[in-house]
């Protein structure tokens, strides 16, 4: 058996960044993971919900939609709810983002992330993740520049990517293809010192072992790093503000 | 350090559960795990959504929803749309109880699963989850004894509890007190073999590593055996029907 | 012909009331009348509504609901808007109970009355406004007890009882295979004093005489008196503090 | 004390009433209460709602509403949900109609009455009935003479008027200005035979007896007569076919 | 060719005009163009939108609406959202309005026209802007003479009408019965100066030539200035005032 | 007075259209006048709204929607209605586009036009009228090469540009910083023989002469013509379907 594509299982779809997409944001990239496209925007707004005024930290969030032709055949816009899945997807954004970014240091401001996808074949909501670093990198650099803060509050890298159970193959980054028949999916997100942020698998027609448990992880694990490489030469720039790099 | 209950970490909250607490549902439980209580009925309609008609498979489906008081302090009712976190806890549940049945054995019809919290002191989802099979189980019951299906459809039992990191310590089956300042935070669903149906870490202020992962397995591993042993004698009089058993 | 629980027609069902249901709310209770089950659980919110801001009144106010396989048919639950139904009753449970209170003794704060339906079998609406008034009381004790007033501000005891002419003979206390083929349905809210809070009566098939309507009075009034002496009951400790008890 | 506008206490305000002020419905009428005006018309559906499909008989319904500056100060469109108390008046009308239709004889089809007031002042439920009723008759009678049905299903005239205690006097009709401050407001929907086909007394301030009841109900047929004189009038062209007349 | 109520091609339908036809409005006509009938009523507000707070400006906002039976048929209430239709329309209402008046003159306030058309016979839109003119005058007469502003901030007169062709023939003010078969459709806001406020034209089943465009603004031309003609008289107590008449 | 970005007062911003951006749709481009960045996809649904079922004729639709931050500042996701601004356009892009086609030719079937706007910088619906009908032009290929339709059935080019007077300047193709500050902004939709679909001119703040008007038509149909040029050139394999070409 080979993959559609003819990539082996433990590879990444080729990557595709483009730094400063929009003119208006205060970070943006266009993230290309083979065919799937999103657009990810950055944007500094000077306040925090209700929840969080007047404690001095700050907030991240993030919001997640597809354009109605994203997909094979056309979705209809969300009108009056998004969807439950629409929801998942961008509170798991905005946790993934919020786990490597110092809140205190970021003062009482929020950064609101928007993943919108021009074109889905797999993987939107962990490119979504990948890319909405970078964007989030550019806004706080854009903070920083402008003496907005102090520190830079960015204390680790972090990428995410999807692994599943196709045809009994456990298998790295799928395309919409391979995730359409998976017995088994899960996304995860990690930092660049491989400590897991978040990790959401499912096995809905095939549970499975804690053995593919591991065995997924460890295809995760080799793909995220090699993302967080491809973070890192985009954030030359800023790259010695981050952690201790 | 000792659990705010002087439980072992490592030990489930006392768990009590009454059967047919509803006199109209087809299946119905009242679980209590601890102060968590939640009640889960089980509807059958004999119609499938739009994307399933004609083809001869049955659903699963389940809502969740917490009286504006099952919490310390009131929430509004959930009007206009039901919050991220619900659509999620619903979605979840439905994966859960759809991945140990046969729905093409259930026939074109729908299992409606409803849990209700009356009271919420942490785990209310995995405690749903736990108490929906039983009402699922139940419901199918009823169908096998009015001959509207030949086959008991159910495969495996499916019991579902949290995990966490609380203060360095791993732990099993949080409560509300917990949970709230939980470094790590982890469901898992599980069936009766061990395997892994869900499972959804997340550490967002604190990433922890895979070693981490494997002792929050553990623990999960052997709350959820108990768990399924309490199904098992609550089910006694269909469990020849469930599996090989 | 006699009624389907062999019931006299003067007869109430029984009635069971569990206070102290819920854990966190101040003051709450499980009323069971025959087989309909009513959560009423209280909480006091140190605001009041915006028309009554800063004018020294407090406000009750409640919401009613129904779990959706609280009847013999599963409901959707009700989502974007309450149905006309749901809003005439949580508009009269609020009126019942603001009719006995003094509401410039309770001070610029609001208690919520939230009356949730486990099980419907006829008379909800009246269930919820007796037990509701106990969850009220037990609120109004946790703020008395904790010097948040100074004077019990509760003036009268208030329960209520649907009353109806089913197969043209006049009873009290309708099931709900009673309720649904009666030719006229009414509710009454009264006082201990004997006082008509509220009287809802409708003959949409069968209009009626004012004689008819003397003579459903007459029942109301009995089963009401029998309603507050429970009531007076369950409220021995705090009783002396309502009215000139 | 006199009433604010001269009028004696058993006394309705003048009533005008314009016939076929729609050209497009098929019975319409202005009615004019003093200063309350209200618009009714009356639309014929040849269809009825789903849960009367296939069953051979008609339905009756209506839907209030008040334009933005019907009151003193303007009110805001109910967009998202008509309000609770737009839902019970609307849900009120309907009954009212319904009770003296032979909705057998109107056959499968619906009859929507549309009450919107142009200028509140007191009593826009009550004169929004007594309005519609007219429009009702008028639709009845398009169909007949058409041959769309066989016999005229119009049992009884219905009408409808309020009643209350103001500053402890009993009076009948209230203006605004009345009943702002009452302490006991009833509405009451009654037949040409006196019978009652709809209570509504509240006295949320002031509970009230079964003595005060009664003389509410006196006050309220003494008033209900009349305005049903008026309607026998209105409709002098088709009085005949309605009931025994 | 003759048009269907024996107009000529340049001639407006008959307009009739109650001023003051609501009791409680700042401002209110009821306009009438044939058989076209719309309430307009002007609120004064002392508030300003968020976007206007603090900036010494005035504002001026409209709604419309039509009762569900201002048609041949039915429509239903616009419940949940206005339709694309009603929101261009209120949205061309406050426009115009806000062309002629001096908002910096009207001060920290918002008037609100309403404009709700009780019988729709074509030129809704049209009748509603010119109604609407004259209640703003009445309401900005109120504050005049209640001496909240010091200069009367009206402009110019304004008014509006449609224009379309038929049948390959330019007409003056289409009734429904021309406009849903026109193939040009054309509404035009003009000044008592002869300046364009507003043009719309559309034809989308025939696209139309500039030099059509001319002839149906003559015909535009001529009808408007007969209307301000008509609101001059209507306002010859407060003409003064407006502009330098 | 220069313009900001040196071009002369009638001239277009540089056009850039991508054909087939989008690997799923029937047709697609992403159109870029300036900085100005719109994606246009066309999808074929074989279905047809309620109102046309069963006449044989097609129908074009379109939808319209900006990225968060397609603006200076970012703008909320328009979630339970669109705003009125937006309804507007969409409506408008449809008329546009139906205006060249012959429905009946097009078979019972529509076409949905997306227009997402990634970056606004002024005239965002005309470029989406003008990008839309391109990828409806594919779109209808795709129909005619599949020999799903036998004629092509549009009749004629058609693009959209604005004009406007700023700083009593007229001209051609505003910017946003342009367009905000015109006293006078209008959009002409125009065919490849010059007729008009649609005009819309306001003139809230300043009122305008016909002769104003005239020339600013001028300049339109200069851009207009530009405009067609380019989708003529785009076109060239399809081109001599369109029309008599």
């Amino acid at each position: 058996m080979e993959r559609i594509d003819g990539r082996l299982y433990d590879e990444l779809r080729p990557i595709t960044i483009t730094r400063n997409f929009n003119k208006y944001a205060e970070g943006s990239v266009l993230i290309e993971a083979g065919e799937t496209k999103v657009i990810c925007t950055a944007t500094v707004d000077e306040k925090v919900p209700p929840f969080l005024r007047g404690k001095g930290n700050g907030w991240i969030t993030a919001e997640y939609s597809m354009l109605p032709r994203a997909t094979q055949t056309r979705n209809m816009r969300e009108i009056l709810r998004p969807s439950g899945r629409t929801m998942e997807i961008q509170r798991l954004i905005g946790r993934a983002l919020r786990s490597v970014v110092d809140l205190k240091a970021l003062g009482e401001r929020t950064i609101w992330l928007d993943c919108d996808v021009l074109q889905a074949d797999g993987g939107t909501r962990t490119a979504s993740i990948t890319g909405a670093f970078l964007a989030l990198a550019d806004a706080i650099k854009f903070l920083k520049d402008n003496n907005s803060i102090q520190v830079f509050p960015i204390r680790n890298f972090v990428s995410a990517v999807s692994v599943g159970i196709v045809d009994g193959q456990k298998m790295l980054d799928l395309r919409f293809s391979e995730d359409s028949k998976a017995q088994v999916d899960m996304n995860v997100v990690m930092t660049d010192e491989g400590q897991i942020v978040e990790i959401q698998g499912t096995g809905e027609e095939f549970p499975f072992t804690r053995a593919d448990l591991d065995e997924m992880l460890n295809l995760a694990e080799k793909g995220i790093f090699e993302l967080i490489e491809i973070q890192k030469k985009m954030l030359s720039d800023v790259i010695n503000e981050v952690k201790n790099e």
